[in-house]
């Protein structure tokens, strides 16, 4: 589970608001003053808010329409919409001052959720004209990624993402054209739910490429996700690229199902190990939730999303600028006025060959859907420092979209849930992907994903450019009510899980370790076993000192856990095992000191 | 009904040889000698065939198919097929002897009427590349109207149309990009069906627009294209651009429907005033077979049907070319490089602008199907003379996709009807217009309208470059045992129908008339009613000697039949009325004179 606090998601407020037991006005006073607290972090989440007198004003008038007997769904929820959305009375930037008008109606789904009683607080932060993965590419500032803020926020909808990741909002709509809600929503531990092309009304949206965008939300959890769903979707006739739902669209997936993996040698991470071993931990985790893996070729959706940045669409983000382009080029961001103005050189002939290019990538992409009911891939292969990505702007930029660019092209739904975290506190995520109109199956499944015990909680809010806390995995002696856990209770260490490792393990009892301590050792894939642990969570300092204190042959390293998340643990040197009693069967430390 | 005699339909030869009435090799032999017989008025028909013994071993093998007890629904049906179609064994040109190739695989839906038991007879002329809906741009000759050869067939499905028109075939296939498998029909007074874009598979058709391009068929009534439909509707996974079915497309419509009308001041038929009588004809005759007709916009349908020759779409033609453009030009027909060269300079911008629009048209567009159940128009607001067309290529033949350009842009379903013949023996169709997957409501709906008597028959064929017939009404003393009968019997002239007038006369007995006489006058709508006739088709030269014994008053001008046809027929000077009395609300000239 993500960064909101309980009681904070859309559907607790709500039900709070409905029954009288909060006002929205009381929770939109919390808001505004989180909001005004994560102003000393990170300002530039954020281009443009309503007055706090607004939005007071705004959310008694919810409480007003509840005390009328009005159902609200949403009612009191604080939400954000990305700047490149309208919103009559605020300007729309998409973040280019020059670009900047005041829209007389406010986009569709923005005025259907505020109807279902979600109350705007402002309108966030993007890579300019939502060109981008990174976050990087905006006037107003660089939002970073709100748990390691050294790190990339993720883009285009990168003030969204760090809206709801740092607590400050219920939810915040993001769009997406090549990943950009779904990328953040990995970088921070969100759910980034991008709906069929068409589900969601995108009349409002300034276009990136008008044939692909969606408009998409950013939630703590899945429930939420389908709870703002239910209120954007609908069919609207003034919006020429609206689709009609099928009558019959693609049922929930029954208790036992297929999800589609890449072949291993299609899966790249960059060099980037956590991640994969994250990736993996997520393939299990689907597993457990009835899935069985099959392996699929994506290179069909490989090739497809080469389509987007190297092939015409790029065409599509220069017809949206052509007037800028042609008036006051300068004024656009260096970085994204170079793509855009990429997309001038494309023929005609170039684009419809490369229609037909889709076309033929669309029908392989088929056999996915035959092999299996959802496909499973990274959200993104890894995440970059800020600093490196400003030196490489365009290919580190790209490499984030290698398993996103395909999803709008190949009209396909989609919904990034997180997968775990790196040991340097930023989020790793994985996508739940089907075909058109699979979206309320897809949140289904992202439900049940997400009911698989444990959900990595998601590291604290980087508020100084580092980790605040250190998790440690503990599988010995420093367990709750073994005779080193003091050690762990003296420096303030708070339990956040009771779980296993990875099933790559052996434990074993140590010879001659007084008081008596087990080893953990990493036996692979064939030979291991899941073993229990208690994970905590300490300052730095104390980890620290912690460390100091470790005896030999133990020593402090990785532990992957059973969610395929790393963190810091117990592990042992080699001649750990010299003379000590292998104790796997017993599946963990507990069992054995309880058969002494 | 059109060109073919009874039993040379493709359902009536088929039972016939699986009852064993016939065999497939004495059907071959006839068509084969049909064939070699009209050689020596339209060669140019066909680009290539196979020979006659090939024919005759395949049709004896379909024979064979037939004695072992299989069932094939076109057994022993002769057909031909447009050369831009594969056909193994043959040259595929597109009209082009420098693009000629030896294809492997026959195309799909060819290879699948031959399981079919159906017999391949050659393959036809066309506008080069399928560019054109005249006919008249191959450098295989100029196919012709069959029934006046001094116009155009249509195109670009010129020799196809003319194939089955002359009686040579029992159904040809044509394609259609732009109205090709549309326009030739109404021509020459055929059925042409346009299945939805991606219901019959394309995979072995050379692409003039690859995304539009349908494959059609050209028949002599709705039931044989019904039949072939069902033959050659299958999902083909091998072409990106198939398409399933919906689970469940639209029904058949009731017997009361409703069905869409352009409205008056968006008709146009470049001054062609019978084109417009046949056109309110068809009005009437559909709402004789249960329709009512509402006034829509069809702004949206035109406005989409300028993009196609205006607008971006025409790159897909360069993109087909790209090759023979770069390497060998002047090989192409220069009508056909001067448009396909242009398609060079459409920019991707452009080309996404384009599909933007489209996608608004589209949408407006589908307040069509909300105010009707189906929409109707003229195939061709007029015909050209071949020389006409020649003389200024681009314009006229723009002019006759006016009504047909935009149905493959915006995913429509068609078949064109025919709606009878102009004075000068050239066809008048009409199309009725559904949205995807509406192709089984269209093909019954067709039927229906058939079934509304009287479906003029067509014109003989022309084999000396004018018409060889001429259909005369009469009204009064020349009826059949009227007394002045007799100066029709003894021309050799043939009854062809006793129907009525249009609703738009009135009929007088005139005074001092002997033996008695009618006049008919044209009264208008608001005061004319439909007066009983008989229709005669005699010898050019019997017609003319004819009409110098008709008697002042009387004259012979042309007169407006119940179906919207216009006929030569007897009228009257304005004197005729003096002290003449109404006979009109008797209905015709027996009734008074049985009344007498």
């Amino acid at each position: 589970m993500a960064a909101l606090r309980e009681g904070e998601l859309a559907r607790d407020i709500a039900a709070d608001v409905a029954a009288g037991r909060r006002s929205a006005e009381a929770v939109a006073r919390e808001a505004l003053a989180r909001i005004a607290a994560y102003d000393a972090v990170q300002p530039q989440a954020w281009i443009e808010r309503p007055t706090p007198a607004a939005v007071l004003a705004r959310a008694r008038a919810v409480d007003a329409q509840v005390a009328a007997g009005e159902v609200l769904p949403l009612a009191g929820a604080p939400f954000a919409v990305k700047d490149n959305l309208d919103v009559a009375g605020l300007p729309t930037t998409a973040a280019c001052p020059a670009f900047a008008y005041r829209p007389e109606r406010t986009a569709e789904v923005v005025a259907r959720l505020e109807a279902a009683g979600a109350v705007l607080m402002g309108k966030t932060n993007l890579d300019q004209f939502a060109t981008g993965l990174v976050g990087a590419r905006s006037p107003y500032g660089v939002p970073a990624c709100v748990t390691n803020r050294a790190y990339v926020s993720g883009g285009s909808s990168s003030g969204s993402a760090v809206a709801v990741a740092a607590g400050l909002v219920s939810f915040a709509l993001g769009t997406d054209t090549a990943g950009s809600g779904r990328v953040p929503a990995a970088f921070n531990g969100l759910i980034g739910f991008k709906p069929t092309k068409g589900r969601w009304s995108t009349r409002g949206l300034v276009p990136a490429c008008r044939s692909l965008d969606c408009v998409t939300v950013f939630t703590a959890d899945a429930a939420d996700a389908a709870l703002v769903d239910q209120v954007a979707t609908a069919f609207d006739p003034e919006d020429p690229f609206s689709r009609r739902a099928p009558a019959e669209p693609p049922p929930a997936l029954p208790a036992r199902f297929r999800f589609a993996v890449a072949r291993p040698d299609q899966l790249r991470f960059l060099g980037d190990a956590e991640s994969e071993q994250l990736y993996a931990g997520a393939v299990r985790r689907l597993a457990q939730a009835g899935g069985e893996p099959v392996q699929v070729d994506i290179e069909p959706l490989l090739e497809a999303a080469r389509l987007l940045y190297s092939g015409p669409w790029v065409a599509e983000r220069t017809a949206a600028l052509e007037d800028l382009l042609r008036d006051n080029p300068t004024a656009i961001h260096p970085v994204v006025r170079a793509i855009v103005q990429g997309g001038a050189a494309v023929s005609g002939v170039e684009t419809f060959k490369g229609l037909y290019a889709l076309q033929a990538f669309a029908r392989a992409a088929e056999a996915i859907w035959t092999a299996a009911d959802v496909l499973l891939l990274p959200t993104a292969p890894t995440i970059y420092r800020i600093a490196e990505l400003l030196a490489e702007p365009f290919a580190l930029n790209a490499n984030l979209g290698l398993y996103t660019n395909f999803v709008n092209l190949l009209d396909m739904s989609a919904i990034a849930v997180p997968a775990g975290w790196r040991g340097n506190a930023t989020g790793f995520g994985v996508t739940l992907i089907g075909p058109a109109w699979a979206d309320g199956a897809l949140l289904d499944l992202a439900r049940r994903y997400e009911e698989i015990a444990p959900m990595p909680d998601a590291p604290a809010p980087d508020t100084n450019g580092k980790p605040q806390t250190v998790k440690l995995a503990v599988v010995g002696a420093h367990l709750a009510g073994m005779p080193l856990h003091w050690q762990l209770t003296s420096r303030d260490a708070r339990l956040v899980a009771r779980t296993k490792t990875a099933p790559v393990y052996r434990l074993y009892a140590m010879a001659n370790s007084q008081p008596p301590k087990p080893a953990l050792i990493h036996a692979g894939e064939a030979d291991g076993a899941g073993i229990e642990v208690e994970v905590y969570d300490l300052g730095v300092e104390a980890f620290g000192s912690f460390v100091v204190e470790v005896p030999a042959p133990l020593a402090i390293g990785s532990v992957t856990l059973e969610d395929g998340s790393t963190v810091k643990g117990f592990v042992a040197e080699p001649r750990a095992i010299t003379g000590a009693k292998d104790i796997t069967a017993l599946g963990g430390w507990r069992a054995y000191i309880a058969g002494l």
